[in-house]
């Protein structure tokens, strides 16, 4: 069934832009060498010989795009959701992480996140996998062999955590982080790793330097969280007291974008300054809507990157939200972004499903470059839906199912994905 | 398989308040002619020639209760949200609604609700259907048949809606649901009729009074809408200049509560008049979290709800909410208490889960007697959820398989289900 060239049918939604739904139905989506040669209302005669996949009265849309995820959590998703985030890190997400160690414990823990993700509507994720460089690359094994596309990275933290999860020096850390860069630069086709310091509360100057450095010998991304708990931003401040603000204290160390992609996942208290470098230096915002309701950190102001123009998608975040589907992180932010124009800021509208849904397919996906729409030149990331379960009496329009599908859709509703233009299944 | 006494073996949790949740690994549930005769530890000799059922390994607990739910708009669920209650009524709801004048559309659709509750983890309602006295006792036939619980209302509504939607006068209202109340009582096992004025905005005063006398003269509960969003609260005084507050607006009809049972959906804008009042009368708030999040309306303060002890369940409020599983409800009001904290007000605690458990079981349940729990006595309502689909590499206790299904049931992990200890399949 793996194909990099064939002709799909079926009723077809993509963004060109945040404002600008794209809906086509029982149309066609031509897929050569794995990417796009676009969309047509009838089969081209170029391309009367390329095999079907037909696909007639079921939605199809871009695979979505996870900016922010931790799979060492996925084993106790929707748990321990009454705690803020400094100490839901102690309670839930160190001790979790520490049994990593154990390879044994996380074939099975990770074999189960990638088999979720491989049949959830996601095909592509920025992942944060632990410090353990050999179960990362472990992941980094089997996120290859799904069929998915995923950067990975093993994670950095030498203070303010539990001695079975820290590393022990900046040099140590540096040590390990350099053997798995080595083992996982260039070992795969569709994975590839990031640098990832956890976040500035764990971890030293000493450290950020050294995974500056890195980073630039590798040439490799970076990925990190930025300013989404007060209690973090204030801890950052103590730390850091150097910093101006704290996307200040990565921008120091050459882990903030500028000469290199890089995400900040969470956004939800930065300021005018630092939304202005995150700007400037071409940050990805990975907006987390559900882990910033249920760690009780707040809402971003998603509207506002969206105006200014930053580069922006979406996250899962979890464990500290519940669930990978990258539909259910749109249907968050569009609620969470009412009642953040209800509650707190009637200057920023609310965001409509449209910009929802470019923000989790073309928006995070421009990360990995051309991905997340059907425009040519697009690679062919493609999710088949049977959206039958939930139809209602009278036959609706393809913009009103993608609303749907939003709102409604269930892992199980994916019945074929292809990735770069191979099918998984 | 249908049978009325019973020994239930499963992993049980209930709740005898919202502080309390009891859980029991390995537990034993036993039904007696449709009650409760209590939880054990093992199974006590005198019940020990009941037939058995073995869920072991299964979650089991008490159906699930949605005190606030449109039938009919049912099949417009995810759809549509991007505008405020008054607007989405006109746009949405209203022509919707007209639709049900023909039998053969709320056939079809109200067959899809229904069957969709059923496999799902409610097993009573209190319903809103529309107001058409036929259509709503199609309703009333089919909920009957499919074995839950419900009361259901032909909907009362004579002023600020299109003509294909709008009662001629108060007096020929009043008629027709004579006629409604005359078919419905007494016609039913499990489903009864309740009063159902939309709200203010939709009644004129001639109506409301008339209400008030049918409600007294057939002797049954009210159900309406109050104080949900900004712009309703606005016109129902424009509307009503002489009420002193929203509520006071049915209750000068002898519609909130005191005499009778009383549901008022939402309250998210009430005042300290109001909700000493609902105290007063007893009024049960139907808290609705994801239609009030969806429509912009706010986040209405259950935890104030809570430490006044008013009586307060929850409420899915289809097609205002997009999910009928008052599973989603529960983490959907655990969530907006942490966003209502966080950007409106810290003096009011977010939920926890065991209080979302309990509002969506015996909160909402005691609206319909002994409802929502397994202490003795109390009607045997039971659903059994198969967990397996997340399970983690780990066992979790039984506390904690809770609050997973709580964020990531779907309605196809109900594989067994009992109302009134008799089995729906």
């Amino acid at each position: 069934m793996k194909q990099r060239s064939f002709a799909l049918r079926g009723d077809l939604c993509w963004s060109r832009d945040p404002q600008h739904l794209n809906t086509l139905r029982d149309g066609w989506l031509v897929c050569v060498d794995g990417r796009s040669a676009g969309v047509f209302e009838t089969l081209p005669e170029a391309y009367a010989n390329l095999p079907v996949e037909d696909w007639s009265g079921h939605l199809v849309v871009p695979g979505l795009v996870d900016l922010h995820v931790h799979a060492p959590q996925y084993t106790f998703q929707g748990l321990g959701m009454d705690l803020e985030l400094l100490d839901w890190l102690d309670r839930h997400a160190f001790p979790e992480e520490a049994r990593y160690a154990d390879l044994d414990y996380a074939r099975k823990a990770y074999t189960r996140f990638v088999e979720d993700m491989k049949h959830g509507p996601n095909t592509r994720a920025c992942v944060f996998a632990t410090l353990h460089g050999p179960a990362t690359l472990l992941l980094m094994d089997l996120l290859e062999a799904s069929g998915l596309v995923a950067m990975v990275g093993k994670v950095n933290m030498d203070r303010n955590s539990p001695d079975t999860l820290r590393e022990e020096s900046p040099e140590a850390a540096e040590a390990e982080t350099r053997r798995w860069l080595e083992a996982s630069s260039g070992r795969y086709e569709r994975v590839s790793p990031i640098i990832t310091p956890r976040f500035t509360p764990s971890c030293t100057d000493g450290l950020m330097e050294r995974l500056g450095r890195l980073r630039k010998e590798f040439d490799v991304p970076v990925q990190s969280h930025l300013s989404e708990n007060r209690g973090e931003v204030a801890l950052v401040q103590e730390l850091c007291p150097w910093s101006r603000f704290y996307g200040d204290a990565y921008d120091r160390f050459g882990l903030f974008g500028g000469d290199h992609n890089c995400i900040m996942a969470h956004c939800v208290l930065s300021g005018d300054e630092e939304i202005a470098l995150m700007k400037e230096r071409g940050v990805y915002v990975a907006h987390c809507p559900q882990s910033n309701t249920n760690l009780a950190s707040g809402i971003a102001p998603v509207r506002r990157y969206l105006d200014e123009g930053l580069n922006q998608g979406l996250g899962s975040d979890v464990a500290g939200g519940s669930t990978l589907s990258i539909f259910r992180a749109m249907a968050d932010a569009i609620q969470v972004s009412k009642l953040r124009w209800r509650l707190q800021d009637q200057s920023l509208a609310p965001l409509t499903a449209p910009e929802a849904f470019w923000l989790g397919t073309a928006g995070g996906g421009a990360f990995f470059g051309k991905v997340g729409s059907f425009d040519p030149g697009y690679e062919l990331d493609a999710v088949v839906l049977d959206d039958s379960r939930t139809a209602p009496v009278l036959p609706l329009p393809v913009e009103d199912r993608l609303e749907r599908a939003i709102y409604l859709s269930e892992d199980r509703d994916v019945v074929k994905k292809f990735v770069r233009g191979t099918a998984l299944w």
